[in-house]
């Protein structure tokens, strides 16, 4: 079992124009990354947004899921939606994880754009199986604002398809780089 | 650029039940997969369903982001949504990618649940390279009904990740498969 968290995080984020704002809740982040998440052996799935209506909206979700009437009815959304913390901050997640797991974790951050220093997904997968404990941010909207992405200790490589086009939702990010990093498949280039 | 087609089947699919159903479209899924196939050079999108209002609704989707307001607004949705093809069936979308390639495509379903008889992702992975047109079919809902799948020419391997746990959205199994067989990292077990 990896020591590996998720934070999708709502807030830094820049929108289209680059300019940093709070993002909306999008209810289907929460359940496809919880789905993908469990699938892949994640330890938790950090919600982060410091509006507090947002976070009573996202608690109200996992609510419904995991001790409401979905829990019963689809018990294999309840088994994913287990894995949601909603946390006002990054800094809150991080210290979440520390107290978990006794030591701070490695804090990666993820964007689409190339950044001057990136760590790939193959190193970044061997530094998972060695056992150290890791935090791994993707952000919402257009992506995560350059304060989350310089205060992280890694970037990770952006996801290279077989085109000029990178503009994957983050749902699909997610899944595709939990795959790369935990799936039994992947080797690196 | 390979010559691989997706589509994403409503009808033949089962429900929670195993009963066959047509399900109902999800915007996402059109937005989320259409982006996840221009990433990796999908040549067409297949949007599958017999329901007349369905493929109304969906054909109005497209037509926002493709030459309605979303256009001017959004390109990079533009490039993306301008992959999709409403189509009624299966057959209709082979029909039409055999006029396009001028072979019948391989026609490749996928299944969270194993098979008999399976192709693995590296095996996929090296006949598209190899340049044959093949048609990889997602099922909605609980998957592809049983006479969609007997019915393919290949079963795909399910995605096995670190778990028991093999929930994953449509949306994020998609994505992580177009990687596999498309993207520039993947080499199998």
């Amino acid at each position: 079992m990896s020591r590996l968290y998720l934070a999708l995080v709502h807030y830094p984020v820049v929108n289209r124009k680059g300019e940093v704002i709070a993002s909306a809740l999008t209810n289907l982040d929460l359940h496809d990354i919880a789905r993908a998440a469990k699938t892949f052996g994640v330890q938790a799935y950090f919600v982060v947004t410091p509006v507090d209506d947002q976070r009573v909206f996202a608690e109200r979700i996992v609510a419904h899921w995991t001790t409401g009437p979905g829990a019963e009815l689809v018990p294999d959304r309840r088994r994913a939606l287990e894995l949601v913390r909603v946390t006002g901050s990054v800094a809150e997640a991080v210290d979440t994880i520390t107290a978990i797991e006794g030591e701070r974790p490695l804090v990666v951050a993820t964007c689409a754009r190339p950044q001057p220093a990136v760590i790939d997904c193959k190193a970044l997968r061997a530094v998972i199986a060695g056992g150290r404990a890791c935090l791994l941010m993707f952000g919402t909207a257009w992506g995560l604002a350059p304060a989350a992405i310089t205060g992280a200790d890694r970037v990770l490589e952006p996801i290279a398809g077989d085109s000029d086009y990178n503009h994957l939702a983050v749902r699909s990010a997610a899944a595709i780089v939990l795959d790369r990093l935990l799936g039994d498949n992947y080797s690196g280039r």
